[in-house]
Order: C-alpha cells, then sequence, then structure tokens
C-alpha cells in the first residue's frame, strides 16, 4: 500500500470508525458468539501473497463485529469505563505515522518532553503536590505507564530496591532471600487483584487487611499490623493504598494512614486508577486530600478522562528510588545528555521500548479544556445517582454501599444465589451488560457509567431490562 | 469534537501522516534541539477551555517536529528498526475506534480469538515446533506482549515459579527466599540490558557468559558453570539465548544449548527480538534451528515485519506455568467460560488491559502476503551486505562481526577513542544517524538497516557522510 492508497483507505478508516460510534447504540453490548467461532471464519494460514483491501475490509464486519464487546456502547456498564474520544484517536494516529519509540531522550526529544509538560499539566489540574511535579524543583515527576497494574509493580519494585539498600547498608551480611523473606506489604482486602499479583512479582508478602463497612482501610488497621508483623521480625515496606476500589469504589483512608507509612519508614502508593480523574472536579479532590503523605500516584486518565487506552498516570516524589530499581546503561543507549535536565523514561518503566502516548493526552486536554473533562465527570456522577434513586424506588433491591462516583453496588434482598442467578440472566439477555462482584460474602451487582455517551434514557432503559428480568427470576418456580 | 468533525479532521490526520512520511527523506533524522527545548513553547498548564482544532494542528509543526527523531528516514540507522506501514497503521485505527479492552475473553472474543489465531499464522511463517501453537494439540501456544523485555520477564518469572513449586514439593520447609537465593539464571554476555533487567526484578542472579570469537554463547561455557554453580549448592533455572543480539547480531548455539538446558531442568527462552522476523525466509530458518529445545521463544514484528509498535510476539509450550505464575480470579473477572477453550490473555501478561493489537498484525499478514514480507527482509539484508562491501573498500575500516542480517558492525582500525569521536562527529554532523556498542572491550559502530524505504542510494550516501568526516577526523591536528 503507497501513501497514496493509504490516503484513501485512511479516509475509508476514519468513516468507518465514525458509522461505528455513531450506531454503537443500536448493537446488542455483548456478543452472541461461542468460543472459537473466529477460527472456522478465516484461513488456517497467511496468505502467501497479498490480498487487497477491499478483502480485508470487507472481513471487518463478517469476522471481527461478530465477536466484538462493545465497550463504548451507552448500556454497556460492566468493570469500568475504558475512554475513548476522537482528539485521543487523532493523536494515536500521529503516534503511529512518527512511529519513534522514546526510550531515552535522544531516541525522540519531543516524546520525552512532551510527556513531562504534560504530566505536570495533569498534576495541576490534580492540585497534587509540588513534590510530584518536575517544574516542583525536586526530584519528582511524573510517567505514562500502560496501566495501573504496572503503575503499581513499578512502585513495590522500587520500594522494594530501597528498603534492600537501606537493610543491606546496616547488615551487609544479610543476603537478598533473607531479607525478601521478611519484607511484607499491604493492600485492603478490597484492592485490586493486580496489586496481589504484583507482590507475587515482587516475591513478597501481600497482607489484605479488613477494611470498615465502608470499604475503606483505616490507619488503625495498618498500624496495629505493622505493630504485630515487626514483633514477628518482619520488615513492613509498602502499603499499596486504594481511592476507589474495583468493587464498590471504596476510599482507603489517606489521612489516618500517610502518616503512620512515614512514621514506620513505609512506602505508600496510592491507586486510583479508576477515581483519579474525578479530583479535576474540586467537590471530589477532599478525598485525596493526604496523597502528599505518598510516594507515588497513579491514575488511568483510558479510564475516565477521554483518553484511548493505554494511558496510566504514575507520579513520584523522588525518581531516582524508581530509576534506582531499574538502571542499567549498556553502550548502545548511552547519550550525552544523560541525567541531565531531562528524564530518559526507559529508567522508570518494565518495559525499553515507548510509543508518543502524550500526544493523544496533549490533544485531549487542550481540545476539551479543563471545564469540558470536569463536565463529563459531572454528568457520569449525576447518572449514577439517578440510578441510585431507580434502585431505591424499587424495595425488592438495596444498594449496597453510599454512591460516590459513576458506580452504584446494589442487589436483590436476599441471598447471594439470587443475585447470581439475576447476573446470569442479565448477560444472557444481551441488552445490557454489568458485571458482579463480592464483599464480606456478600454477592452484588456493579452498574457502572461507562460510555461516553451514555444518557439519562440509558439509565432508565437499563433498569427497565434489570426490573424487568428481576419480574422473570421472581416468578418462575424453582 | 463531534463524529462529523472527526471525519473531517480525520482525513487531514490521514494526509498529515502520509506527506510526513513521503517527505520524510527531506529531514535530518536527528533534531538539533536541546534538552528543555519544548516547555518554552507551550503554556505552563491546560487551557480552562477547549481550543480548536487549528489551533492544536499548527503546534504539530510548531512544537513536536523540531524535536522529532525520524525513525523512518532511510538515513535513520541507529539501533534496531522500528516497523511501521500503512496496513499496520489503518489496523491500529481501527483498534481504537473498536476501544476494548481483551483481558478475558468474553470482554472482547474478537481481540483474544484473532490473536489466537495470528499467533498460529506467525508460528507456521517461521516454522516454529507444533508445541508451540494452539492448534498443536498440547498446552502451548502464542500471545502479543508490549515489548521484548516485558516477554523476557513473562519468561523468566514463569520459570521462577516452575522452579520454586518444584523444589518446595520436594522441600516444603524452605522459604522462598532460602530458594531464591540459590536460583541462578544464564545468559551471554552480549544479551541485551533488559535481560539482565529482568533478573533484577525477579530478584534471581543472573550470570553472563563468555561468547566465541562470533559472539555465540557456546554448550561448553553454559555446561561448566552449571556444574559449577550445582557444586556451590546453586540452583540453575533459566537461559535467556540470543538470536541476533542488539550489539552484533550474534547468536547462540541453541542446538548445543537447548538439549543441555533439558538435561539439567533449566528452562529455555529464546530472544529473537530483532532477527526473528527473518525466518519467514527459509535461506535464514537454520539458525534458528534448535529452538525446539525451547520453552519460550520471543521475536518483534514491530521491528522488521511491519507492524507498527507495540507487538512483540512470544510463545510458549506450556501455557499453564506461564498464568501459573500469574493467575487470580477475583469476582469482577470470572466468567463462564474460564479455562475453556480460549485463553484469558490476562494470566499472560504482567498488565491485566490490552488493546487489540492483533489487528494491525492481521492487516500486515494480509496485506503483504508472506512474500511481500520476506521481500522486504532480503532488501534490508542485501542492503547491509552493500554497506559492508563499501566499508571493506576502504582500508582504514574493519568489520568487526560476520554480516547476516541487516546490521554491519565496523570501526576504523585503531583505539577505541578514534572510534568514539568518529560516531560523535556524524551524530553531531546529523546527516545520518547511528549508535555504537562495545564487545569484549571494543569499540564500534553499528549500522542498521532500518527504514522500509531505504534504498542503495541511501546506503551510499551514508558512506560517502562516514567517509567525509573520517577524512576530516584523521586529518585534523589532534
Amino acid at each position: 500500500m503507497d501513501a497514496q492508497e493509504f490516503r484513501a483507505r485512511g479516509r475509508e478508516m476514519v468513516d468507518y470508525v465514525a458509522d461505528y460510534l455513531e450506531t454503537i447504540g443500536t448493537r446488542t453490548p455483548l456478543p452472541s458468539v461461542l468460543p472459537g467461532y473466529l477460527r472456522e471464519l478465516i484461513p488456517d494460514e497467511a496468505p502467501l501473497n497479498g490480498e487487497s483491501w477491499e478483502e480485508v475490509k470487507k472481513d471487518i464486519d463478517r469476522v471481527i463485529m461478530p465477536g466484538v464487546t462493545h465497550w463504548h456502547s451507552p448500556q454497556f456498564h460492566a468493570y469500568f469505563p475504558t475512554s475513548s474520544s476522537y482528539p485521543a484517536i487523532l493523536g494515536d494516529m500521529l503516534s503511529d505515522g512518527i512511529g519513534c519509540i522514546g526510550f531515552t531522550w535522544p531516541a525522540s526529544p519531543a516524546c520525552t518532553e512532551l510527556e513531562v509538560s504534560m504530566m505536570d499539566w495533569l498534576a495541576k489540574m490534580l492540585n497534587l503536590p509540588q513534590e510530584f511535579l518536575f517544574s516542583g524543583g525536586g526530584k519528582g515527576g511524573g510517567v505514562i505507564q500502560g496501566t495501573a497494574s504496572e503503575a503499581t509493580l513499578v512502585a513495590l519494585l522500587s520500594a522494594r530496591t530501597t528498603m534492600i539498600n537501606k537493610l543491606k547498608k546496616d547488615n551487609p551480611q544479610m543476603t537478598q532471600g533473607q531479607i525478601v523473606d521478611k519484607l511484607v506489604a499491604y493492600c485492603s482486602e478490597e484492592a485490586h487483584s493486580s496489586v496481589v499479583r504484583a507482590s507475587l512479582i515482587g516475591m513478597v508478602q501481600m497482607k489484605s487487611l479488613p477494611t470498615d463497612d465502608k470499604g475503606s482501610l483505616r490507619g488503625s488497621e495498618l498500624e496495629s499490623a505493622i505493630i504485630k508483623d515487626k514483633e514477628q521480625g518482619l520488615i513492613p515496606f509498602f502499603l499499596c493504598a486504594t481511592v476507589g476500589t474495583t468493587s464498590t469504589c471504596g476510599t482507603d483512608n489517606l489521612l489516618e494512614l500517610g502518616p503512620i507509612c512515614n512514621k514506620h519508614d513505609i512506602w505508600m502508593h496510592v491507586d486510583a486508577a479508576y477515581a483519579g480523574s474525578a479530583f479535576i472536579c474540586p467537590e471530589f479532590r477532599p478525598l485525596l486530600d493526604g496523597v502528599e503523605h505518598s510516594m507515588s500516584f497513579n491514575f488511568n486518565p483510558h479510564k475516565w478522562l477521554q483518553v484511548t487506552f493505554d494511558c496510566s498516570a504514575l507520579w513520584v516524589k523522588d525518581s531516582g528510588l524508581v530509576s534506582g530499581a531499574f538502571e542499567l546503561n549498556p553502550v548502545y543507549l548511552n547519550h550525552d545528555n544523560q541525567g541531565q535536565a531531562m528524564p530518559d523514561y526507559r529508567h522508570w518503566q518494565i518495559p525499553l521500548g515507548r510509543r508518543f502516548r502524550s500526544l493523544k493526552l496533549w490533544f485531549v486536554l487542550r481540545m476539551f479544556g479543563v471545564t469540558g473533562l470536569q463536565e463529563q465527570i459531572r454528568k457520569d456522577v449525576s447518572l449514577a445517582h439517578q440510578f441510585e434513586d431507580l434502585v431505591k424506588s424499587d424495595d425488592r433491591f438495596e444498594i449496597v454501599r453510599k454512591v460516590t462516583f459513576g458506580l452504584v453496588c446494589f442487589r436483590l434482598k436476599g441471598t447471594n444465589e439470587i443475585n447470581e442467578t439475576l447476573t446470569k440472566k442479565i448477560n444472557d439477555d444481551r441488552r445490557i451488560h454489568l458485571t458482579p462482584s463480592k464483599v464480606k460474602d456478600t454477592f452484588f451487582l456493579r452498574f457502572a457509567v461507562c460510555a461516553t455517551k451514555t444518557q439519562v434514557s440509558d439509565v432508565k432503559f437499563a433498569w427497565t431490562v434489570i426490573q424487568e428480568l428481576t419480574d422473570s427470576l421472581l416468578s418462575s418456580p424453582k
């Protein structure tokens, strides 16, 4: 395909994407295919000779679309939102066109420097402490990671290396294994599975501490765990506090946890993967108070800030502690400007290579403006409260946790089993899609306001479907 | 921006990308900016209200382009190629448009299933052993990772967990720390820095073993290291063998290493990040012989197979050993089809979320066809040999290692210092860009055929520039 053909095919693809997103409400959010459906539709091997664009393009509708779960459907209420917007798509197109790999500053200065500036822009939008900014005068700064899982892992590994180095200084005879056997990290019992996964990778013990009845990890729980663990000779070194848990949008008490972490020399990482975007609105920002005590903070603009996946924003107070965990400098990556004004982001992440992801962030921040992004957050939270009101109006149901952001946790009064059956009925029906969770042995349904386009009518539609299927469930013989 | 505006702006961006790539040869590959250039060109914070597309678009040329290193310039010969092609860009556009997150099968069945099929297509193109294929009837299969660094890390962590589980079965009293203190991994001294980095993350000792004079790690070196380490009570568990090292494109001897690994119960991972693409050509495939002994194999279609970053292909013989290292199943990610015909790729990688990356691979494989992709590989290798001939024709220079793929390692006869000076002169000159390396204390220059569009005239141009700067260097007073 030459440039001339690309100009034509690119236009077709732009229209295809616009058509898809304009008409997405006409599709059911969940596909009806069974595992293995696609293999039957395509050849067993790659073609020997190139095919025409026409042949490829017609297969998008024949092969791909029947198996797509439509995350941007206004009837999609599962998991958490994944953002997307036209400005972000344009940014990714430019990123692909430039196609640079920005692992060091000279590998593409613009790629590093735009990211530096965008992370400072974002930090200011969230009113993060100065220590997290490049322009804050210290060692802080932000970096775009692929996902929150990677951000948590980077934070945990940085904390691990920092603590190992401290211990080795005082106890040079201790082996890494002896140290790692004693290291202990903490999170709340409602933290995301990727937090425990980070501890498996990092080979450290992760203790899931109980939350209060609002789903919040409190300072007293943490401190008694620390004291008990220290008495047993363990070495607490890391806390992953969550602001907006996946299950219920619960928020750990940073104002209590932070000072305890600082007192006990524990690296507090704050994971606000979903909820973080809300803190660009001043009315939500108090929920992040206490973040000033943390060593690292992460949220995903690709979840709720109109940026297409992947774009996970991680800030650290001391970037030397991150690069210290990873830095290796082979000759083929050395350059004259190392260690100078601009970071070499390869030392800040697990992968070496990296795309020019800040372009989409830049396009989004400029074309929406802060007020445009705030508007979307406020609309979604308002829709969640409207759904909450609908649930409350039906006394067969109960709300499980206070609604704060765009997530409503609800259930049929009664057993877990009947709620499991209702979840299954809803997803088998396929007109709407949502996912359940379980906290403290209570199984419930999660209704997340996901697609940007979701309107009051969609919320009402979802509730009608849920009520209809509930009627059918409750009236059917056992 | 609504759909209607996107249709117009998307067309503009398609044209911008086509214009950029059509005229890229008119730009110097290296920019002339100094660290910090970009911050001066943009505001300190995000705009309160959204700006127009016109304002954003004009800043691409004003702010971004002056700081871009042009990886797709035919005068770019640094590092290794990063692929890109119009079909791949179209695939990414569709992936962004659909915007699904394919962490489990139901999260978007097409996203998982196309990847399954594409990994089998690719495996067949490379004539990989049946055990690596989903259709091979065993537990094997392939997955798209972001980068080779992540693939190496996933392999190392899988091997680590496998060995720990084996040891704990026989020695339940051993702690993880006691085991990890004894685990030892190997690679060649010319392996990529990301291999050593994986061992830092995995907290295991990594021994860099000496290569022979062709840059190849041989069986005898490995076996004597294993025996010595076992005598000292260490537990060898992992080898990362490289096919096509970054420094010189050296290739470890898989046919010797493989049986030794199998004999000693060591997981052999083969990293062919760059060179792997060449194995779609039958004339290069013998260099991969011995891969049948490996547990995992990785190469980057985003390096030399026309697929835009990121697309790193990892195959494993026993996917249970990979997911076993990572698997956690919270309620909010559970589904009815778990453990059935199709993989849940979230268990195969570090991040949880994942884009629909197989689309760009599908578009590339179909639109180029196997022969189209072979043609590009052969052209690039031929260009490397033409550059080699030019170097050989000038007796001030020497070729450092045999040229096999698209990389030529060469140097001025004489000291490392003079070669360091020549490298600096070339990159300061900015008409071409290349990066150096150092092996066994010998510093040399690397000329990689990178951009798809590189032609004989570009190779000749590069050589003219190098000769001119060499003349100037050698004639200048000390």
